[in-house]
């Protein structure tokens, strides 16, 4: 395919699934809910050709020389795919956000006024590897009313387009708009680019991946992007804390799964417990297999850490690697977190009142914890239900985004002939 | 000063309001308001010097020989400058969205979890001609405890400038962080260029202005934006309206005031009604001197009315013309409305409940009206208090855009140890 023809071919998925998301807006919850719960069965009685076509992507993937970690997240299993299936069920027994009204009043000229949900419409996903995001995301995206438009990573393509096909069918057969689920069967990363500036059509981009992408897609889009970036998560171990609480917290906030953004890359203590906790909170971590990376305090009580670089300090290691770092004060974690953070997840673990609030209100991310791990930061554990991704920025959404993230507001006005004078 | 120099300044400014920004989010509301209240008095005890400043930049202006609009726009007199003061004082009034908790909840291992409203940090506002921008918008981002960086049109920089340095003043005697308010002196369109992209330092910005100038800042930007376009507004006057109603909504929607977004630019009338209707109509829009443009089934009742061609479907006069389309059915005035509008405000007139319904439903819309003027789309009217502007987008904020849209969400999270399994 030549850049025209991938052009037009974007422009052509994206127009209808525009045209689709018009007529989503006021499909019925039942009837929404009632697709995503055959789309889960179909899913799973279909588990046998998905496994053999994800065969196929894991055998290109294989002769491409991709990392085994990559390949991992490739490949199905049953499992995996009964996963997927739970997924669509849990999203279906949620509580649909659309036609919600939040608010409503009148006004003194008898105007009643109202704030009601409802869907964004065409929502592009761009990510790489995992093909079950293709079945999460779709999913999410009808529940909430819109019309989904997926690129995934050119080494799912067939397990991608399989699920896809899948969904759509069943849509097919539910009445659902044609166009409410789309996998672009177009590799070349020129599809990228053509998407993220349809803004004509699409209304919202959401890329999920490395760094890499994500700048990418900010640095072209003409459609508004929400991104959800790397998590530099810290936790704070203040002088008035419990310290078997702190200990507790840390290690599961490092060690419980350290591969995902939640996840603790640095350590700050006070410097008045430092010389009681770090010693045997570094053992703990030593025996778990974590490499220690601490400021020149900190290896004065854990001579065997490495010394931290400037670098450190801003490193999502996704990995069994922590640095730490001794501070004088709650005020010098607080500037430190907003300064070298991700804005993601934070916690303070301590006994003071005032302190905790403090922290509360100066710390600048999405989820700021008072003696807790930051490993709950995810839509399941919020109670929100399945979740897109954690945005990392502050506009339209911020932290776990479910399906309510994926709605916009409308005001609906009543009047009984109202005029402006 | 050469690009570079232009750069430099720009993000100094940029760093200083970001620095200031994690100081503001936890400002007393009292503090804020007070110094709300003394920027207006300041601005009305300074009306001698703001209007000697605004003859500058009136005699520049017809120099260059601008529009006797925008020198309009551009004027300041004694009531407009209380006019400032007067908004800022609303604005002290209103109440503050910070800290507000939306939602707090339990989870069942102990978790106590609740949506906080904060700041979104640093607000670049980006705007042309009204000098009364610079005090009405930094004054609304003041009251959600962000921090403002002005860019006003070069026409205006001198009366921009001034207004700017007595607010600052006035922050800096109140003890307010040190650049929660600052007019960039830099007339070049590069500064622009520069705010724009500076997302390490800017969360957020708003352009207001001309097509043009919306167009160039979202084409370019890096930092997220929310666009506050045109209005192409229309009211649907169905088969079963009340005749007479509907007359004084789309006189008032039409005629009241123009030149301002949520005039009406297109009727759509039912064809069972045309006949009765349009002549009547007509003949009271002739009256207060509207230019007629029909569809050639309006032309059969309304002779004398040009035809209209298809760009006027998707024109925004802002002036005294209107185009007119006969319609079979409310459905085609819905896919009229959504594919030529602008999302902004649309009405129906109807006494029929349930084409109400469909039409709140399915009109795409910020803003959706049954029976009442689409002039009511302003956040004072709405009860919202003073706006920055209306947003036709569908990220982040929709519609009237007023203090509480100038804010995100944190989740804080309260513990007692928990850890994740």
């Amino acid at each position: 395919m030549d850049a025209d023809q991938i052009r037009e071919e974007i422009v052509r998925m994206a127009r209808k699934a525009h045209q689709a998301a018009l007529k989503m807006s006021h499909v019925s919850s039942a009837i929404k809910d009632r697709a995503l719960l055959r789309m889960a069965e179909a899913i799973e009685t279909h588990a046998d050709q998905i496994m053999a076509v994800n065969e196929k992507d894991l055998r290109h993937a294989k002769e491409k020389g991709l990392s085994r970690a990559m390949i991992d997240r490739l490949a199905f299993n049953p499992e995996r795919i009964k996963g997927m299936g739970a997924a669509l069920r849990d999203i279906a027994g949620q509580e649909d956000p659309v036609g919600r009204i939040d608010r409503m009043w009148r006004r003194p000229n008898g105007l009643e006024i109202g704030r009601m949900r409802v869907p964004i419409g065409v929502i592009g996903i761009i990510y790489e590897s995992r093909p079950n995001v293709t079945s999460d995301a779709a999913g999410l995206c009808l529940k909430a009313g819109n019309c989904s438009l997926l690129r995934g990573g050119s080494e799912a393509i067939h397990s991608n387009l399989l699920i896809g096909e899948i969904m759509e069918g069943v849509a097919r057969e539910e009445g659902l708009p044609d166009g409410v689920v789309q996998v672009i069967p177009i590799t070349d990363r020129k599809a990228i680019n053509e998407m993220i500036r349809l803004y004509e059509y699409i209304d919202l981009i959401i890329p999920r991946g490395g760094e890499g992408l994500i700048r990418a897609v900010r640095e072209n889009a003409l459609v508004p992007v929400v991104a959800h970036y790397k998590g530099i998560c810290h936790v704070y171990v203040d002088q008035f804390a419990d310290l078997h609480m702190a200990e507790e917290i840390c290690f599961n906030a490092k060690v419980q799964r350290p591969g995902v953004c939640n996840a603790m890359e640095t350590l700050l203590v006070h410097k008045a417990i430092a010389d009681g906790f770090l010693p045997r909170m570094a053992a703990r971590f030593k025996e778990a297999g974590v490499e220690l990376r601490g400021c020149p305090e900190t290896l004065r009580f854990v001579p065997e850490a490495k010394p931290a670089t400037e670098a450190d300090w801003s490193e999502e290691y996704l990995d069994l690697i922590l640095s730490i770092k001794v501070v004088k004060d709650a005020q010098e974690a607080i500037e430190h977190i907003n300064h070298y953070g991700s804005h993601h997840s934070d916690a303070i673990v301590t006994g003071d009142y005032q302190l905790a609030r403090d922290f509360l209100k100066q710390v600048d991310s999405s989820a700021v914890y008072v003696n807790a791990s930051t490993r709950f930061t995810d839509g399941g554990e919020f109670g929100l239900g399945a979740e897109i991704g954690i945005s990392t920025q502050k506009l339209h959404a911020r932290g776990p985004m479910g399906a309510e993230d994926l709605t916009t507001i409308k005001y609906i006005i009543f009047g009984e002939g109202q005029i402006r004078t």
